[in-house]
């Protein structure tokens, strides 16, 4: 069997490589952490950074085929090393192109697909001019709504973001949904089901994940073929996280794109057919792509570390929640805690989506991650 | 979080250890062989034999509760270190009743259950008197048909089985099914569906699994309710297999007990709400057990190594079998293939039995384990 290289070994690297070993694949982690929550599951580790070329030649070399847990990689280095020969998806030309958030909506917008209209942060550039409200973002590195500054009106000047930027117009946002898109090596593209998104209001961090989103199926028809056709025109080989705006009116528009799987697929491993961990490792490993089919209606709640606790993670709750039937818990090895770090997560399932709601509520009034 | 401890290396092991690698615990396991299939999945192995006294009292040390992916482990030594206080499930002694088939089928039949009339094969013990067609059954040791004989007639005698055996009336056999049992720390069952199992002619290993059993509701009934008291019998805590044989007039028997997940569990992965590993987990950690409800029917193939090739496992019509929408398949990372070795399985879901079972078929026809 072939060996498949993980670069960054956090909690996504951790469920691929659970599901590439699965399959019967060997899988080797490079990280910077000893006992990262992906080395933790692997065959191997190396102990090493994303963003080092000597680091990136050494896993490249050592695997049949290398996919990311992190889209913030040295691209230079990989472009590089694919160009030698090596097979790494999805390609690190796409992945330069999605790592910029610039880069990707001018890709985004060629296409001429909807997203919300945007600006490069030049030195000149006129805020005021674009139009209050509006969104400030890094162009590279942000994550978990870390690199974007939501700005009302000029007053929000004197907090403006460092480095460079772009601005982008604010949606009178009705709802987030969400899309998980894989891409094959032979170009077969296969969607799954619309997933309606809430944030935490504390940390901006994805808080649940109701699927199917309770939306209008004309709404659906739209996300869905919206976040294919972003992946079509992005390119590439692997599952792609994409995450729409519905404005009050109903348009969609693509927010953003991972290129890799995300938090809003982890539904998928109890819900659906086929897994998004298991989905990326067929497409990278140039296997046929599974059936996405959701076999019942789930809820996933993201397990953030308790504000106020840090240290080694205790699961306070986790019998009453766990008597209830449906309730699937994922923790991923994490040594410590910390405020609103993403410490693991719960899936619920069950007949109807009511119910489902209904248990990840308790769950997530009873769930805590303390330290001792 | 708490460290399980895995005595035996083996694909039940290593489904255990991604079951309770994904709720969060740490995992060791023991096994004499390096790189053995639970290991690479694992946090760490030792090195060492589950018949090792030395090796045992290693394992017991470093985790907070542990258990086995075999029944044939030294009982005597882990009795010892279970009454130091160690927690150690299901408790040996229990184990050491069910790796006995003569002390086995004793408590069975003492509480009053079904199985097959037998005796201990004494020095004396008259073949003839207790009547042919019978099943001679080492005590001890054996597996997937191995220390099992059966004796049509006198003319099998030549064929003896030397060691301490035990002679079992051989039943009119219309089926073979199978329910897993679950008992919690707390004394609370749990059984699964009725799994239907055929057999491979050449090799006496289970073929196909197919669940739920195409079977009369009484006899599901009869079925599961035997299961579920023959465990009440045995006690201890984890998940157990039982086999049991359905004769011409529609009686269900006994066949035997395994003190683990076991092969006609495999389909629990995909098809329930909780896998059978997810639930010994579960049992032995002494938490909450999950609902064994069936999602969608479902079949499972065991691959085994073709005859006649021997070396590094290559996977022959991989290809075709995943082309297929609800196929999963399981590959054990063991490094050599031999014929008729379990080196993994392929569970297909599909919204009816029919098609399930037709999908495992092509599955069954196509997909070869050779050697390169």
């Amino acid at each position: 069997m072939k060996t498949i290289g993980i670069i960054g070994g956090g909690q996504l690297g951790r469920m691929m490589t659970q599901a590439a070993k699965k399959m019967g694949f060997h899988v080797i982690v490079l990280d910077p952490g000893e006992n990262s929550p992906a080395g933790q599951v692997a065959d191997s580790q190396i102990l090493g950074s994303w963003n080092d070329s000597e680091s990136l030649k050494k896993i490249v070399e050592a695997c049949d085929v290398c996919t990311y847990d992190l889209e913030h990689v040295d691209t230079s280095a990989l472009i590089e090393l694919s160009d030698q020969g090596h097979e790494i998806h999805p390609d690190p030309r796409v992945l330069s192109v999605i790592q910029d958030k610039l880069l990707q909506k001018q890709c985004i917008e060629e296409a001429g697909l909807s997203t919300p209209a945007f600006i490069e942060l030049t030195e000149d550039a006129d805020f005021a001019k674009f139009g209050f409200p509006l969104v400030q973002k890094t162009r590279k590195g942000g994550y978990d709504g870390k690199g974007v500054l939501v700005m009302k009106d000029e007053s929000a000047l004197v907090e403006k973001l460092p480095g460079e930027c772009m601005l982008e117009k604010m949606v009178d946002l009705e709802m987030e949904l969400g899309v998980m898109v894989a891409r094959g090596i032979d170009g077969e593209l296969v969607s799954y089901p619309v997933t309606e998104m809430t944030f935490d209001d504390r940390s901006n961090i994805l808080d649940l994940c109701i699927v199917p989103a309770r939306i209008s199926a004309d709404l659906e028809v739209k996300a869905r073929t919206l976040a294919e056709k972003t992946i079509e025109a992005l390119g590439g080989v692997g599952i792609y996280g994409v995450e729409m705006f519905v404005d009050k009116q109903g348009e969609v528009f693509v927010n953003e794109v991972a290129p890799r799987p995300h938090n809003s697929g982890h539904y998928t491993i109890e819900a659906c057919v086929t897994s998004q961990y298991e989905q990326h490792i067929r497409a990278v490993a140039g296997l046929p792509l599974g059936s996405p089919e959701q076999m019942r209606p789930c809820v996933m709640y993201n397990l953030l570390g308790e504000p106020g606790h840090t240290g080694e993670p205790v699961l306070d709750g986790l019998e009453v929640c766990l008597h209830i039937p449906g309730v699937s818990l994922h923790m991923y090895g994490k040594a410590e805690t910390r405020g609103f770090r993403k410490m693991g997560h719960v899936t619920v399932t069950s007949e109807n989506l009511d119910e489902a709601l209904e248990k990840a509520l308790i769950v997530k009034k009873n769930l805590k991650v303390i330290s001792e």
